[in-house]
């Protein structure tokens, strides 16, 4: 069997997960790593795959069947993906939700320019989380649909933290309230405000000499970080911030409450979750099962943008058709 | 717009909850309802819709886009389905897993030989619980897969309970033991026997004067439904029984608990579950969605047999792939 060529861009905490996450798939190899730092100063985990840099894109293009891009949504991945989609097919990770129309437009006029293909938006919100909805509202048209997040660490939130006066070192941690979730299995479909949702848990190394205070007053008054939320500022040694705050778990629920049957009485209810220790390793996983879709959506002739919408299940599964119907159907 | 045309093909719970799932949905109409019984002698929920004799498939073949079989899987699906994809595109709910690539077989040869499409097995299990344990060993390559069913009506264990002497009315929950549900969820991927998974939970009407200790024996000691399990049999009176146990509530939980990273220690869980009101009801609603997908897949000249694994979620949806992304993505 010949297996699927697999390189990446961009090698930090998800581009390491897609290295260790290749080494779980037989179909699949780690062919090589762009950097823009350089490329002698990157030490992979897997020897013998190359390291390149971003600027040796266009002769690396015969190199790989499909390309992860393991950049950051907000600068990285708007230009990095429709630039990379000129020389290979494409996966990225895309997930400012309010911007991937826009993201899909420019990143499918440039795979269908230089005939490939490309996914967008791959991992679990969006990714399996989408999927979740869009199987959930199509079966059940009336309905209510939820999302809760966590109990995880979210970048953006401990970036905000850290930003502040005073702060040494800071992580957040969005927690869903149980009795929300609770509420919207009972079938009643309530209306949850933005506080009754989510709680939000945040553990800080202060300075030396730091007014803490004031740290937690400015946290938990920045506007859309932490003024809708109900807030905890817990202020925590550096030695425990390195014992117990370093991972970076995350997960969620995604759930529809919906009504069937003679005069819609008839509750039913959808609910998907995921519990990670680890959000990046997680993700990588998911992207590299579409990596194989790729491969083949590719082989069959398919060309442009498509998101998790678009693939088939059976392409992401090593098992052809018939193991699949026979196992796991 | 022109809307899809269903027809239906038995009119037990499952076709009457196809009947009202298709009025839930706006680009779906019912057209016609075959029967075994004397058309002239079913009555429908709906007005307007036309009764056939299923004798008559033939030439109501131009009638319906999709028809929808909603026979048992025992006996009338095996040679129903092949029959009437001779004259339609057709989906059925075959649930037999040992029997389903022999069913695919029969269905893709009589659906390829007649210009059809046809899906098969659709539902919640098989359906959507098979599309999860896809989606979550494609993911994660190094895990265990978990499925729990209910609390929820077997069918087959009431029927096995009715057949015994003495039992005047019966009905049995299968109910998912939840410290097995939590050591799944606890990563250390448990070896479950059937007994450690799930309990089953009878309700039995005696007859006047029958032997209840003799009826609790037999139904405990019945080969394959009981033995494996343990059993519970409640003796209620009629009238209990009518006001609490003549609904059909299922459900289930698929898990898979999986392990990434460096050295695979990092553990990762993947939740589905459902709690359904109403079985029939919610399996109709599947089967509808699959209907408008079947529709678009003909219009773009897909035939012979598929499954759930076969058909890219964004079919399901009436919303455009622009209007997916912009909202559900």
């Amino acid at each position: 069997m010949k297996k699927i060529r697999i390189a990446i861009a961009g090698y930090g905490n998800l581009g390491r997960g897609v290295e260790l996450a290749v080494r779980q798939n037989e179909d699949l190899e780690l062919v090589g790593v762009f950097t823009r730092r350089d490329p002698s100063q990157v030490k992979l985990l897997t020897e013998g795959v190359e390291v390149w840099s971003v600027n040796d894109a266009a002769s690396k293009a015969d190199k790989a069947d499909v390309l992860i891009i393991c950049g950051g949504s907000a600068t990285d991945l708007p230009t990095q993906t429709p630039e990379f989609a000129k020389y290979f097919n494409v996966i990225d990770s895309f997930d400012t939700h309010a911007r991937i129309p826009e993201h899909f437009a420019n990143v499918d006029k440039a795979a269908r320019d230089a005939d490939h293909i490309a996914f967008i938006s791959l991992g679990w919100d969006p990714g399996l989380f989408s999927l979740n909805r869009l199987y959930a509202e199509s079966i059940l048209p009336n309905g209510k649909s939820y999302t809760f997040w966590g109990k995880g660490v979210s970048q953006g939130h401990s970036d905000a933290i850290r930003r502040v006066k005073g702060v040494k070192r800071g992580i957040q941690y969005t927690c869903p309230i149980e009795a929300a979730m609770d509420a919207v299995r009972s079938g009643s479909q309530p209306e949850l405000s933005t506080r009754e949702k989510h709680t939000r848990l945040c553990y800080v190394v202060a300075e030396e000499g730091a007014d803490k205070a004031a740290i937690e007053a400015e946290i938990k008054g920045m506007k859309n970080y932490f003024d809708q939320y109900d807030t905890t500022v817990n202020f925590i040694t550096e030695e425990e911030f390195e014992r117990d705050h370093t991972k970076m778990p995350h997960g969620g629920f995604v759930m529809r409450s919906g009504l069937t049957g003679d005069g819609e009485k008839t509750h039913q209810m959808i609910e998907y979750s995921l519990k990670l220790e680890s959000n990046p390793e997680f993700t990588a996983s998911v992207l590299c099962c579409y990596a194989r879709a790729m491969a083949r959506l590719y082989a069959e002739g398919q060309r442009g943008c498509r998101t998790a919408f678009d693939v088939a299940p059976a392409y992401l599964s090593p098992l052809s058709g018939e193991e699949l119907r026979a196992q796991m159907l």
